[in-house]
């Protein structure tokens, strides 16, 4: 049985852990932080993530989707909140189509417990990667009292995230090309507490957004009648607001209606003293040494959270991996090499459509031609469905390659401009019919066009 | 006064040194290595520079730029080597405009001599960088005997390499964008000893190009009559050359001058037996911490060489950095902050130029349209010496911003096909002219064109 380290226990890591597992191999899992299972939950400070149709398929094979469907909370629209306290919804695809606001917490502990529960899994908390020797497939852990542990494993599968340790390892080893971005903007989270009578204090199946154009705030439900509300702006303006009375006067002019619900003293305290964080975009290539080492998740591709892909993206990587393994019949060599062709390609893709959603969510959703364009779209998808699949719906609903996404789109401008640019000769042909009240149906097209072209004439020359 | 620790004592460090010590500020330069003047000199194995103006602008500042122009070799042109052994000279500016190969280790040597001579400037050689806290201003260096010395200082200069220790460290401690690509190409080098009588074996004054398409061979002089010549290459080619008959085909096929000069049979057993080397290409921001730490030249962007920019930046980093120095008045704080604003901006274009020479070098010198365009800028720059700069002149031989030599780039080549489409119908007039023989000079230009149009019109519709 071949035996496989997987460095981290997050939501990748802990998924990976249960793919290999039912693949039989001998799997190891190592966690820098302590089990989140014996960790205290603090209400109100779950952090939570948008699950769709990547994600589950993904959780769908390891046999917990449901279970997640099921504690989750379905978003079947955005709910944009204008300046003058105006709420409308701007549907995410179809009626029955929705992304599922789901516990990040809750949704770590069943996969890790899921994993467990195969008797070819391994759980080691609280060790720290500290070196790897990738040909002898050798790794040293430090644990929380200072001794250092040293594990082997035909394969090292590093699921550790953005600041990743296995990737740090690979930079040093191979030609590895690596770009990290830091956004100009950061992000502070606050917790909106139920209304009387413990219910949700807004309309609760919707991602709730104050879209103002340099930045924003969203809201996503949780199961306890919270809202986690995350604002993201730029630094610049988050230090401006280091009194509790420049924190008022903004919320008072940005996001008004938000105030009564999150309560004036808690949001003013909160965020005159709170840092913003920052949020980081990464890529990276190649993604596996040899057939001793790959990298998933975000140790991959970390990337802005505006798409809601971030998880949904790091989860496909497991059941790309694992397709592509039953392809090559669990050849280690074979499947890294392949995984980093297909996949980088997809991820970049993904990380770039990241920073642009957050243009449309923050700006783009106020503008009365974004909304017009959404409506084509989705009347196109309606006539078309196997050929005008609209952006969102092919990222968010489909599991269509990232990259091919932004083809797709691509095509779509490029057809939707030049039948703009069509529509002006056909639109000046008709001005001329009900000008000259020619009946179109009397003459034969061709000649009408004919005496256009002949009236026009004299303008051109 | 003011304390400096200059981390690497290469070219860009030893240079730092000189300019710091000369404003007064105490100066301790810790290198890796150890002293370059008491290492062996192996004749043939020098590399070589290619030193334009703002590496002599630099040079002149601290008092060498006589010597080190009295031991190169000037270059006035590329000598671009064909296939079939034609070998035809493209000038590189003006006939006086020269760029100048120069040993790497002599000007290193002369650089760390000129430092020297400052009485606050000290060299600890076998130093490497271990750990930093810029906000201590504390460096921690480890000997070549394993022991640890701690440094301190008001700041900490990075000019450390391409694979710096000082950025390593930034990257931990603040929000750092970072981009390494390693292109698919890798570099060999080879030397071509003197011709019998102790000449050079071509002639002597160009940079000799043998220019393949997807790849090419460069060729630099050096003092001792010999030329460095470096293959460039991409990788998976390289890999095909593992066998000395491989090599002598190759060679034969692609660069068959180039072999009685560099012999059959040290060709064919030093490239099937040595190893290809990456090229490295990095960009960062902010290449400061506060007021405590910089990086210069290669530890802040490193650059393919194909521009032969890479000192040349480096070297104008110094010069850039000691005229914000003397703008803020030695206020450190303000000057990092504005040598990062001004000078990642140029050393991020510099690098894109870098890859776009290597296209350049290996393929466009092959094609006419582009000797052409060479022909058509110089006319343009000979009319409008002020106003019509070639790409290459502002880079090579002015102190033009990077950034601003392609933004002029651009305007010419949006100025030039402006002027090849309104070219189109001139053409066509003066076409129907001579065919008509409608002699212009009898009728007024206006009644020619309506005549050419009265004619033209019923293809038009």
């Amino acid at each position: 049985m071949k035996s496989v380290i997987i460095v981290g226990g997050g939501l990748v890591g802990a998924l990976q852990a249960c793919f290999m597992a039912k693949r039989g191999f001998r799997v190891d899992v190592y966690e820098m932080r302590q089990d989140i299972r014996d960790m205290e939950v603090v209400r109100g400070r779950s952090i939570n993530l948008a699950l769709s149709t990547r994600g589950r398929e993904a959780l769908r094979r390891v046999g917990l989707e449901d279970i997640v469907i099921s504690t989750g909370i379905p978003m079947y629209a955005r709910m944009i909140h204008d300046l003058d306290g105006t709420r409308r919804p701007i549907p995410y695809g179809k009626a029955d189509q929705f992304i599922m606001s789901v516990d990040r917490r809750h949704l770590n502990e069943l996969l890790l417990t899921q994993a467990e529960k195969l008797p070819n899994v391994e759980m080691h908390f609280e060790h720290k990667i500290v070196a790897c020797d990738f040909n002898a497939g050798r790794i040293t852990f430090s644990k929380s009292d200072g001794s250092h542990v040293t594990a082997h494993a035909d394969l090292v599968v590093g699921c550790d995230g953005a600041f990743s340790g296995v990737r740090q390892q690979m930079m040093k080893k191979t030609l590895f090309d690596y770009e990290q971005v830091f956004i100009p903007h950061g992000y502070m989270e606050l917790c909106m507490e139920p209304a009387p009578g413990d219910k949700f204090a807004m309309e609760v199946n919707y991602l709730h957004i104050w879209a103002r154009d340099e930045f924003m705030m969203i809201a996503l439900p949780n199961q306890d009648k919270t809202y986690t509300c995350t604002l993201f702006m730029p630094f610049d303006i988050f230090k401006t607001l280091d009194t509790p009375e420049a924190v008022l006067a903004f919320f008072r002019d940005k996001f008004p209606d938000s105030l009564p619900l999150l309560g004036e003293k808690y949001v003013t305290e909160t965020v005159s003293t709170s840092k913003a964080l920052p949020l980081i975009s990464v890529k990276c290539s190649p993604y596996h040494v040899k057939d001793r080492a790959v990298i998933m998740g975000d140790a991959a591709h970390a990337m802005v959270p505006f798409y809601g892909q971030g998880m949904n993206c790091g989860f496909e990587d497991c059941v790309v991996f694992d397709d592509i393994l039953s392809k090559h019949n669990n050849d280690i060599a074979a499947t890294l090499k392949e995984f980093t062709e297909v996949r980088s390609v997809d991820a970049k893709a993904m990380c770039d459509l990241a920073f642009y959603n957050y243009i449309e969510m923050r700006q783009s959703v106020n503008s009365r031609l974004f909304l017009l364009r959404k409506k084509l779209d989705n009347f196109l998808y309606w006539l078309f469905p196997n050929m005008w699949m609209p952006l969102y719906t092919s990222v968010s609903f489909s599991r269509t390659r990232y990259h091919q996404c932004i083809a797709n789109k691509e095509w779509q401008d490029r057809l939707i401009r030049r039948a703009l640019y069509m529509s002006v000769p056909a639109m000046a042909a008709l001005g001329y019919c009900v000008a000259t009240r020619t009946r179109l149906l009397d003459a034969p097209v061709s000649e009408t066009i004919q005496q256009l072209v002949e009236r026009l004439r004299p303008t051109w020359i």
